[in-house]
């Protein structure tokens, strides 16, 4: 076997997203199974798991992984806000599309019954229902003014005020960094480091990271990358989707985000906590052009 | 001019989408203004506006008919809510896309920073971002659940709670029918008959209609008719949204629907209550075929 898996790493971590469908209709045909309904086997190793999702086409990958997200318990606030705010709304569209197409369900839906907590609800729904203008074009009256208002509800400790909420998930990412840039000048602390006061707050660690995710996405990848790599029994789950998701995404940005942070390439930090094919893998979809 | 404006009645009373595009066209071409902008004149008749906006395709007219409730301080609710809740799912993404080109900011973005009082906000940002699932499947299991827990609040006269608010905005309109359906059997009375306690109430008003848009929209459209054709000076605007927006879409059941609970047909009402090339638009515009 050890060679099979070396030739599908070879062959599948160097495709384009065209060869990849084609590699998944073959796959379909041959063993008349859909490789999503595979993936729901508990079987998978972290290598097979790896393997599928990166043959999905992004949109149905982000759709399983939102779907799969609703049905946990746990940390999967963070994957299905990490979806709805670092791609782009064309994207969490088509997402929502094909959510629809395979679970005969709407994503908001999903995540608004299966949330708990008001809070959660609060925020989550609107970011995945958000369709967020893309445009460069920023007012900056507006930025100052709603500079102010976040500066005040996070004054009177309150984080969940409807205010705070509608300006982070209806605002264009361009509008809601020049607030955020208005904040740090008027204030004197950028916003996060005002959030930071109780670390044990799980609703705020989620707004410092959604926030991160909207305006510095690859320093939310590389600190997520850093604590599953770092984490006692590591988190291969979020090692998988943030290489996977990122691969032909944003990596470069991420790889040298992650190196100034942590004084190690991230090939190397990878290298050293993983192993075998799923190591084989990873390093292969992080390092493209070197691989 | 008479004769002239009989015959753009004609013409354009009887053209299709694709030809109404032409038109469009040409007259940007011809007058180098858009159409849209020349809308935004407030010196135009009832005729102008209703000529107007029937050229608009329906996906910048219902964008046009957003941005215009959003600029404006009374009555802008229930025309935002009822674009959100009659379009189809993907109808109303496009008016979400077109917002973005036309006004460089999203849909949800303005009406969040417009509308005025919680209740609004909570429940007109999520039905206008709503993706709903379009497909037949029910879960009868979940209707009764959740036809309980409309009635378990609307006893509380928790009328704004957030299940009340996630059961209407993210449920598909066959599975709310469903769960409607339910709370009538179940508890005796139909849902809107619950909600009716207290007549003054702007906001029950606006769930009560919002709960019609979504499963029995020819009965509200209907009385949005009946109302502005009755009202004590009129409601022109309410009268042309309806009919223009309807008029390729639903107007045969809106007619019927009419001539049931007024004993009169649409036609006549409207004809006793308007006049000249405003009425005969109109007129041409509801009866398609026979005029």
């Amino acid at each position: 076997m050890e060679n099979n898996e070396a030739l599908i790493i070879q062959i599948l971590a160097h495709r384009n997203a065209a060869q990849l469908k084609l590699i998944r209709e073959t796959y379909a045909a041959t063993y008349g199974e859909d490789l999503l309904k595979d993936l729901d086997s508990e079987l998978w190793s972290d290598f097979q798991r790896a393997l599928l999702l990166w043959t999905l086409d992004p949109t149905e990958r982000d759709a399983y992984l939102v779907n799969e997200a609703n049905k946990q318990l746990t940390s999967s606030n963070w994957v299905i806000m990490e979806i709805a705010c670092t791609r782009s709304s064309n994207d969490l569209f088509l997402v929502r599309k094909e959510y629809h197409a395979r679970y005969k369900r709407s994503l908001e839906e999903d995540v608004a019954y299966h949330t708990t907590g008001d809070y959660r609800k609060q925020l989550l729904v609107p970011l995945v229902s958000a369709f967020r203008y893309e445009g460069d074009e920023v007012n900056m009256m507006l930025a100052k003014s709603e500079a102010k208002i976040l500066h005040e509800k996070i004054c009177d400790k309150a984080y969940n005020h409807e205010e705070v909420i509608r300006i982070l998930t209806t605002r264009s990412k361009a509008q809601i960094n020049a607030t955020l840039n208005q904040y740090n000048s008027q204030f004197g602390n950028a916003i996060n480091k005002d959030l930071k006061s109780d670390p044990k707050d799980d609703y705020l660690s989620l707004l410092r990271a959604t926030i991160k995710c909207l305006t510095r996405p690859e320093k939310y990848f590389e600190k997520t990358l850093r604590l599953a790599i770092n984490k006692l029994g590591k988190d291969e789950w979020a090692l998988t989707r943030v290489v996977v998701t990122q691969a032909e995404v944003n990596m470069q940005c991420i790889k040298e985000e992650y190196h100034k942070r942590n004084s190690v390439p991230l090939e190397r930090a990878i290298a050293g906590d993983t192993s075998g094919d799923y190591e084989n893998l990873l390093l292969a979809l992080i390092g493209h052009e070197d691989a």
